[in-house]
């Protein structure tokens, strides 16, 4: 049983600590002097050629860039250094992003335009980091399983408590890791965000499955993770209520799909078993990866929920694993017809990427 | 007045040189004994979830990376260096990729799947190569104008060409430039891909370019043009056939989008003159990006046409011009919010990067 409790910064940002272990004293304050009050100007933008909207955040512009290991910021407040947590030690730890890609605190400063064709409104969500643990050096494939079960009830938590933001329309837990991918802080964390608008992405997933259900009156989701248990040759783990596979028409050279035997919307609808089972078979995705080169692998995992006011029901959780490493040293640079045209080129295709996975064959071959 | 001459490197691959000058000889052979036959074995694989195509593109993981400078491969051949332009010099030259991500032969290997969920074919496409100049050290911002004039004559050429392939949907001219953006070969290239289908980021422009057009009659790229000319914070230059701005909704810190004041589909249809002004425009929005950062800008320029076979009629004619450097040194990442939600965030204002685009604001203020 996870418990939390809430706080804040002394900026008056929000900090929550989760504990499987009853009893843990959370209550040091946050002592920081230095720390002038956080100023955010998100603003999102609506772009009519292409139907989307672009966040602009100038003030993210002057973020705190991969400050040295002594300073870490996510670390425990230890030794006479103050960070963002001022506890001497934690389990899992969520705190407002002082450099926020979204903000509630926007609309106090952020215009609304609407002169066709030149539309924007405050970009007022919510930005959170997730401290997946307080050891510096320990990557998320390396915790243990309850650890895991701890983060995992984090992010059902967080997604609960964001979706009742009257201006959130989607929640999207996600991990960003390694230099590689523009990871500033090397202590494990991920992030949430509270977006204000359906992001493409899932808006169209969304329709997808509406489209679906509507014409044979079944999940695709559903149906996807069906067709690729009985072929079989792109599955990495299947235990009692997930599954794993690198899908069919996959984008990145190792990419991963985690998925819910059960037909369930997000995080939070997760019984107890199921975020059991979930610790360990998102280890065993994350440890395949990790396997994978000789040095850590960087990759982006992000949930894939359903939007918080739309289509709910057809909706089934999915999560997403993926890495730029293409081989040793090489990345996959998102290049001309990825970020021109939103055309993926995939150099490894995805049955021989699911037998690396699973230790099968080497990278290297 | 360009003229063309087509010709064949030994593995059967097409090579076609454009000259401004006439009388050039470009009937040099391909005299390599060790170039054995091209293999590829491109697929589009469809993802019902995102309603997309990824390409799957194995025999690409082995091609050519990073050559020394004294073994580029697309100098002219000299001194005994055979490259794959025969020539001892050329002024443009374009030849099929031999690491194409699309190929009209893997039709003969791909076999079509359509057992839903999973659905793939052959991506019968082709992939070009842009030689913009035979001088190994000259970035396209620094050819001259009557030199950039025949670029464009070759890409409207190829454009034409390519569009007549049955299996051809789009054609899209590009250049990716910059290590940063993982370009292999550092002489000045473009590319051409003639994709076998409509990409998603236009597919969507042709929508909203139809519906624009259902609702109000009017030309949804012509009354964007017209807004940000009177407002004027975001232009960046406009002469008399062309206006560069900086979109009021731009993704990256520093993008350009590069217009035709006349409602026209592709580069085919621009008429002498509007090619002329073009070779001017194109190269001062290159050149504003070349002046924002002390070393080489990494950049990508790409042309969005009409789809071959649809919406020609209300499509208009564009070039997007963007960076991934956000400041001296770092670079724009595309992560958990762009990579998995396809929500761009973008730190700087597109009112700033206008300004210091036009070199009225310091990049490092």
């Amino acid at each position: 049983m996870t418990t939390s409790y809430a706080t804040r910064l002394v900026d008056g940002r929000e900090l929550i600590y989760y504990d499987r272990k009853p009893g843990q004293d959370r209550t040091a304050a946050d002592l920081r002097t230095d720390l002038p009050p956080a100023f955010t100007t998100s603003q999102m933008r609506w772009n009519p050629l292409f139907r989307d909207y672009a966040v602009i955040a100038e003030h993210r512009q002057e973020r705190t860039y991969r400050p040295p290991a002594d300073l870490c910021p996510l670390c425990p407040s230890r030794d006479g250094k103050r960070t963002e947590i001022p506890a001497s030690d934690y389990e899992v730890a969520v705190f407002e992003n002082r450099f926020p890609s979204l903000s509630l605190a926007s609309a106090d400063v952020i215009p609304l335009i609407d002169e066709p064709p030149f539309r924007s409104a405050a970009a007022a969500g919510r930005c959170e980091v997730v401290c997946f643990t307080s050891d510096h050096d320990t990557p998320f494939a390396q915790l243990d399983p309850e650890h895991v079960r701890t983060v995992i009830d984090a992010w059902a938590d967080r997604t609960t408590v964001l979706s009742a933001i009257d201006s959130v329309d989607y929640v999207f837990c996600f991990e960003n890791r390694g230099e590689e991918i523009g990871v500033t802080l090397s202590h494990p964390h991920g992030q949430i965000y509270g977006y204000p608008f359906v992001p493409p992405r899932f808006y169209k997933t969304g329709e997808a499955l509406e489209r679906h259900r509507a014409r044979t009156g079944a999940c695709l989701q559903c149906d996807l993770l069906a067709a690729e248990c009985a072929d079989g040759a792109r599955i990495i783990t299947s235990s009692t209520h997930w599954v794993a596979y690198v899908p069919f028409a996959a984008r990145w050279p190792y990419e991963v799909r985690l998925v819910p035997r059960r037909h369930l919307p997000d995080l939070p609808a997760l019984t107890d078993d199921e975020r059991d089972d979930l610790a360990h078979a998102y280890l065993t995705v994350l440890q395949a990866f990790e396997r994978l080169f000789d040095t850590p692998t960087p990759y982006i995992a992000g949930w894939q929920q359903s939007p918080v006011r739309r289509g709910r029901d057809v909706w089934h959780l999915g999560a997403e694993i993926f890495t730029i490493r293409r081989a040793p040293g090489r990345l996959k640079h998102l290049a001309g017809s990825e970020s021109g045209a939103a055309v993926w080129i995939n150099d490894v295709a995805p049955e021989v990427a699911a037998q690396r996975l699973r230790g099968e064959r080497p990278v290297d071959e």
